[in-house]
């Protein structure tokens, strides 16, 4: 198996035209692929390589920047529904068929429409640093979590405190992971620009407008679920993967410990292995 | 400390007309009580003694039968906001002001609208084997459920069906418990009756009755609030647990393995600890 941080960067043209770029590790092909949605301002560069390493042992895993982010062609939209149907066409292009999502943070709320727009292409899914639609305190991130993440020029401190626990095995993971995904110096993906930061965090607030109602629609998911955060994540609280597991009939849940944002970087192994039993269970 | 198997069996007078059976372990006199709302069809001898003495280790427990349950006066009512306006009455005989709360089933229900009805009077709250108002899937126990529980005459066996697991550790644990329960064999309360059952029913199928806006009333709690039950309870899935811990701000949420509807008596000493560390933890 080719490792992450040596995959070629691919180029999916699609039927909306966009052409995605992509990577794809190839292995396993007969399983279902799991396809991974990034978070706020991340290209494919900002999966740690070491768990995309972990999944692929058992699993086809494609990382990909969806329209208008990163290397992908096209403008970013600003609504959640517009990537996701972005998200659907580089899907389609794929011609896979029917696939396992991986959303994590913003790129989570995008496998929720996902699901939610076309069920038939999501066989199961992992919610990761997840919220419903609508969900009260999720208009924006906290002054102090965009203040960090959402500045123009961010630093590795700003990502650390994010993304990592205030412990010092939090945050000897979190250097431990910003080198493995600054080690790739060949055919770097192309960073993400302020259009894209802008019109995501529109998407953000917009999606966080508080809508009672609105939780209702994650009640429709059918799928097995499986909702994942850190216990001290203050991007989006781990009170919200409750609330998913709450709503969405088949869901299951847990919470790393010692872990922020990035829980899923730091516990790569432990949560590779837990994506792998929860994809692998029978239903 | 009496051990509860020996507690006398008291009467509060209260404002509705209501005389209260209730038994107080007197204990940890000034810490503030912790009142226990029962399950359906409970009376005071329904509450495994090793929980009680558990608790009472640091805390005054105060068990109670509501209006027309038990050797309380009274007739039963069929809505949970009247056993709550009665359970109101009774904090208020008890002349002890602000209380904690433990509602386990039914009494979680009741626990629920009296911290909504009455916020002044609870200063927190837990939450065993619960679910909020007009959850999807709540309207009424299922048929195995009701048909072991719901029958004029139930068994120790359809009794451990529901409250215990199927493994042998939960079975022994459940035969432990009920011979805990029956080991009083002086002024034992008097048995709930048919109308309790059918009043009480009528409240629970109420309650169910889905709604997905008044999920929304739960997000009033501004309590700490501890939300805890069995992975495999047949009669309030844990599934409810999440949805709870995910609606109210200030909610965590522990789920116990390998236990039922009745964790709470299997685990005693865990639950007890972990009680009694959410009591005392600094706001």
């Amino acid at each position: 198996m080719q490792p992450y941080a040596e995959l070629p960067n691919l180029t999916a043209q699609a039927s909306n035209g966009i052409a995605y770029a992509y990577r794809d590790t190839g292995g396993h092909d007969a399983t279902v692929p799991l396809v991974l949605l990034q978070h706020f301002r991340g290209n494919l560069e900002n999966w740690d390589p070491a768990l995309i390493d972990d999944l692929a042992q058992s699993h086809r895993v494609i990382t990909f920047d969806n329209a208008g982010v990163g290397s992908s062609s096209g403008t970013t939209p600003d609504t959640i529904e517009q990537m996701a149907r972005d998200a659907i066409a580089f899907i389609t292009a794929l011609g896979r068929g029917q696939v396992d999502l991986l959303g994590f943070s913003i790129g989570s709320f995008v496998a929720q429409e996902v699901t939610l727009i076309r069920p038939a292409i999501a066989r199961r899914v992992v919610l990761a640093s997840s919220a419903p639609q609508g969900a009260a305190g999720m208009h924006g991130w906290a002054p102090e979590v965009i203040g960090a993440v959402g500045t123009p020029q961010t630093s590795p401190e700003e990502y650390l405190d994010v993304f990592f626990a205030r412990s010092d095995t939090s945050r000897q993971a979190g250097q431990a992971a910003l080198k493995r995904m600054y080690a790739r110096n060949q055919d770097r993906d192309t960073a993400t620009n302020w259009a894209t930061r802008q019109a995501q965090y529109d998407a953000v607030c917009n999606w966080g407008v508080p809508d009672h109602a609105a939780l209702q629609r994650v009640s429709a998911i059918k799928h097995p679920v499986f909702v994942a955060n850190g216990d001290s994540d203050p991007m989006i609280l781990p009170h919200y993967s409750y609330l998913l597991a709450g709503l969405i009939p088949q869901a299951k849940v847990k919470i790393y410990p010692d872990a922020a944002h990035g829980f899923l970087f730091q516990h790569h192994a432990e949560f590779a292995a837990d994506v792998e039993a929860f994809l692998s269970a029978p239903r």
